[in-house]
């Protein structure tokens, strides 16, 4: 089973009923709960009402897929597809009052995601990807994606959002040779970092720590794009949660052969 | 003589004038010219255009003044005022496609900023801050800006843009003693730190090595907001590119003891 224009339109409702229950809560007083362990772990009724939105569409309409979100777990499902979902990627940013933070839907099947979408309902961006391409919804236009070409990481720009915090010990160093030897680096922009790799405006983004739900809509996203996406070992389908996504398959290549040495 | 209604009507043409030249370079493949002596520091032709558009104005409308700006130098002036202009602060932002990065507009008279104003004219957003009041203008709307209170560093969310690249090796250690003692700690946020600051979603901003016209232009919107802006040492008129900006002036005078140790 491959993604049908039937499942398109529906990330599109998804997207719509999640953007829908978090517009009233951003740049509000609103509660923060702490559910971090050690790390200040912020969640908002925002995340939950997005989570619960899209939750309630795709138990009425896709009832036979499985789902794994952030906030309430996973639900197995019969059909051999799981949809993905972090409702607001980056609530640090949204309790901040930045837009860098976004909702991730993914779809999984088959060991692979094959649809990603990373909606930013505010500023009103939203970046699919499927089938080998991306697209950009904004202002009523669609516009194919394109990373671009990059011929080394002496000439890249780097994003990763906080490497102080969120790399271990043994990531830091190696982190730092990479960002080192590249032409620029930036911090602190969260999931918006893969929209602005798949635009063509990035080339680098190098992240650890993830969870799941952080990747899964990504990859369609900036492998549609024509990006590379893998572990820092190098395998396609990132684990230990750590990520290194390029635009172009040099500079990937370069930062992988710094980053592998951490074990 | 101090800050006039057609003074206040002046910087919306001032910024107008801005944002009509910047935005056509926003997010488009333009020429990136490295003007640093040891770090990148681009310069675009959006920054020119823009603080060219903006010095034709002074000069047409107020030949009297003086001229700081970032791109294109001093020009002294007979009235005891100066303007001071910096087109495109957050550069990496802008031609990261990022949207944090603004125009900064200060008036400077008698030895202080009377009259800043930060626009943003991509996401549609203008803080001006003047005679002890600060405002949001967006999409035709005018909203009085306010700090939030803040008991303390250790509820206090906290925004530096890059320390490990804009920070002394005297600087880093202090730093990073108060970042550790906050409750959130976010980087590469550019000048709109400040604005997330007058809004009240910000505790406390910390920066180093900034430039005269990186300054004037926030210091009224903080201050009209209710916040409190001075140098590492406590002097309201920052020296040495070092800044505290703060909502409440207890998280201002915790940060104040621990960076007053860099010397």
């Amino acid at each position: 089973m491959s993604v049908t224009a039937a499942d398109l339109a529906f990330v599109h409702q998804l997207a719509d009923a999640s953007g829908a229950a978090i517009r009233p809560f951003f740049r509000k007083k609103i509660a923060v709960t702490d559910k971090g362990q050690t790390l200040f772990d912020p969640v908002t009724e925002a995340d939950k009402g997005a989570e619960r939105a899209i939750r309630a569409l795709l138990q009425s309409k896709r009832p036979e897929d499985g789902i794994l979100g952030e906030e309430y777990g996973e639900v197995r499902g019969v059909s051999g597809r799981t949809w993905v979902i972090d409702p607001v990627d980056g609530t640090r940013a949204f309790i901040t009052g930045q837009t860098l933070w976004a909702t991730l839907i993914g779809l999984y099947e088959n060991g692979k995601s094959v649809l990603g979408v990373i909606d930013q309902p505010v500023v009103g961006e939203r970046f699919i990807g499927c089938g080998g391409e991306s697209f950009l919804f904004s202002a009523g236009m669609r516009e194919k994606l394109a990373v671009r070409a990059c011929a080394s990481l002496s000439e890249a720009v780097l994003i990763a959002t906080d490497p102080w915090r969120n790399f271990t010990e043994v990531e830091k160093p190696v982190f730092w040779q990479v960002a080192d030897r590249c032409r620029l680096s930036r911090f602190g922009c969260d999931c918006y970092a893969y929209a602005l790799l798949a635009m063509g405006f990035v080339d680098l983004v190098v992240e650890a720590g993830l969870k799941p739900w952080d990747l899964q809509a990504l990859i369609p996203v900036v492998e549609g794009a024509g990006g590379i996406v893998t572990d820092w070992r190098g395998n396609p389908n990132p684990r230990e949660g750590r990520v290194i996504a390029a635009g172009d398959k040099r500079v990937h290549a370069e930062a992988l052969q710094l980053l592998g040495k951490a074990s």
